[in-house]
């Protein structure tokens, strides 16, 4: 199949050139207009939908993107999880919702770009929000209706997200922490590209300097979202000169990750090292010790996001929006009141 | 949207005779068809596809069909695992994956009879195996490619499936309890309609039966692949006459809900009540115990029903064939030795 891509190489110019030639962007001279079209027919390109000029029949199906690989995240129960909740309401709809599966940044956008020109969903739902995404660029360049879980990249856009306050909520267990006597706390997050990663740092931070406490930089850690992501974490802080005792930690598997990895180091949760995490993901409840846990609620973040795309397709006048998911922090047993 | 059930309703035939008359099959006769032709012309019915009559571009997409209910089937480890091992193998070969979303026999329907009319998809794949399942018929009617998880309702049929021995591992389980001197000892499965339910079940009565153990009635218990599940089983248990010493159980996370159902009872695993599970999903290991369950590569289930899947709508005179992956028994600590 003849893609975008070549296209594009074949013409000499960019693919978001070709997508704005295919939508008839204004900002697209005439001359490479000529020029990109005639590729086009060269190479028997047929883009079988631009979503500004058609009003076309419903597919009824969803596109799911998800970060990264789909084989790396759906070891993370958030993916699941966020996944009820959309088909909770999709179903409702009688629509199905299809996954990509790429494990590149190169082969999901290929993947979004053939649902997109295919015509085989009627919007987008983005499981991740992250700097200069080339997905997300695709989908507004194409004005192709999406909605983002998480903030997206341009504060100023148009674009409809589903998020929780994660400022506020790592402020707030971070200060969970402090109230309990930890002075030395360390954040263990995702990828830094990634913006609830950001924000939930940014809030650890806060909650830090406003206790008038020290943060050292070894005690900033970011590593993938995964149970082997904690284990690390761990080599890294077993190597600090002075160790914290509090660690705030940006999911679940990770946490779980960490609290077994510790164990292995004949540490004790929470009587050496205190511990507080993020998602509220059900493993939470089942670890030793259980842990204190911030609940974002994540199937509501899936039907929020599903509700919103499905408004957005039906109905091109929608607005966008600004949904803001709260949370609230669930005690359990891991962590320990220093005295 | 007009539907083939639309079109049978007004025709006064079963939907099976429209999906017939569609593939032109030579088991209608030249009246019903005719009589059927009209009332789709009348209607607007149009099939995008009969997979028998079209040698159609590949769509780059394959369906896959949960089991009654994504919603219900989404909280069990098991389906993203088989969801990571079928991604793992379609995105090698660039294709997304289309998840059926619909909470009801008839919505499930109704979702695969658009994939395949609408041709969404190459291919689907069944995550389940049932006794007089509308969807595999369906699919078999019209000689859609499919492959089923699980072994087939018919068992001379044309279909490629991909299954544990789940008999034999039902048996060496069930062995392992009662090599550990339990003679009490209950099974506790999914739904009977489920072959996986009856294969594992029949390799539990052949252990007791080959060591001369009596079975009970009330002993063979059957309820829903969730925690809530477990517990309910528990009740049911704790009203029996002759409380069992072991539980042969068919899910990790129906174990999961049996042994917290049984802490908040009062009782101790593996002391009061060994138990043995099967899947081995991630959470075995975390709970307390961990779990001795059957690894039956949830993984592997998952990437070989794809692979089959692939090569069948690639060659269409693939012979259909039996894949069995391997099964072995992970022993960590929910078995007490009777003395």
């Amino acid at each position: 199949m003849v893609t975008i891509k070549d296209v594009a190489t074949a013409s000499g110019v960019s693919p978001s050139t070709v997508s704005r030639v295919i939508a008839d962007s204004p900002r697209i001279s005439k001359n490479t207009k000529k020029k990109v079209r005639k590729v086009m027919k060269e190479l028997g390109y047929h883009p079988n939908v631009s979503a500004r000029n058609l009003v076309a029949k419903s597919t009824k199906a969803i596109g799911v993107i998800m970060p990264s690989s789909a084989d790396t995240a759906l070891q993370n129960p958030f993916f699941p999880e966020i996944l009820r909740g959309i088909g909770s309401v999709i179903h409702k709809e009688k629509y199905s919702m299809s996954l990509t599966t790429g494990t590149s940044d190169k082969e999901i956008l290929q993947e979004v770009e053939r649902m997109v020109f295919g015509r085989y969903v009627d919007g987008i739902i983005l499981l991740y929000s992250r700097i200069n995404d080339p997905v997300t660029n695709f989908l507004r360049e194409n004005d192709f209706p999406f909605v983002i879980v998480g903030k997206p990249y341009e504060q100023e856009s148009m674009t409809t997200y589903v998020d929780n306050d994660n400022f506020q909520a790592g402020k707030e267990i971070t200060q969970h922490l402090i109230e309990k006597g930890h002075e030395q706390i360390a954040f263990i997050g995702g990828s830094l590209d990634l913006f609830v990663t950001v924000d939930r740092e940014e809030g650890y931070v806060e909650a830090m300097k406003e206790a008038g406490l020290e943060i050292m930089d070894a005690y900033k850690i970011h590593t993938e979202f995964l149970k082997s992501g904690g284990r690390e974490a761990v080599e890294y802080l077993l190597s600090c000169d002075i160790r914290p005792t509090g660690l705030v930690v940006s999911d679940d598997l990770i946490s779980l990750g960490i609290l077994s990895r510790l164990e292995e180091a004949g540490f004790s949760i929470p009587e050496d090292i205190s511990l507080v995490s993020f998602n509220n993901v059900y493993l939470s409840e089942i670890t030793s010790p259980a842990l204190t846990t911030v609940d974002i609620q994540i199937y509501e973040l899936g039907s929020q996001s599903a509700k919103a795309l499905i408004e957005k397709t039906t109905n091109m006048e929608e607005p966008p929006k600004r949904i803001i998911i709260p949370h609230k922090i669930v005690y359990r047993n891991s962590v320990n009141k220093l005295t």
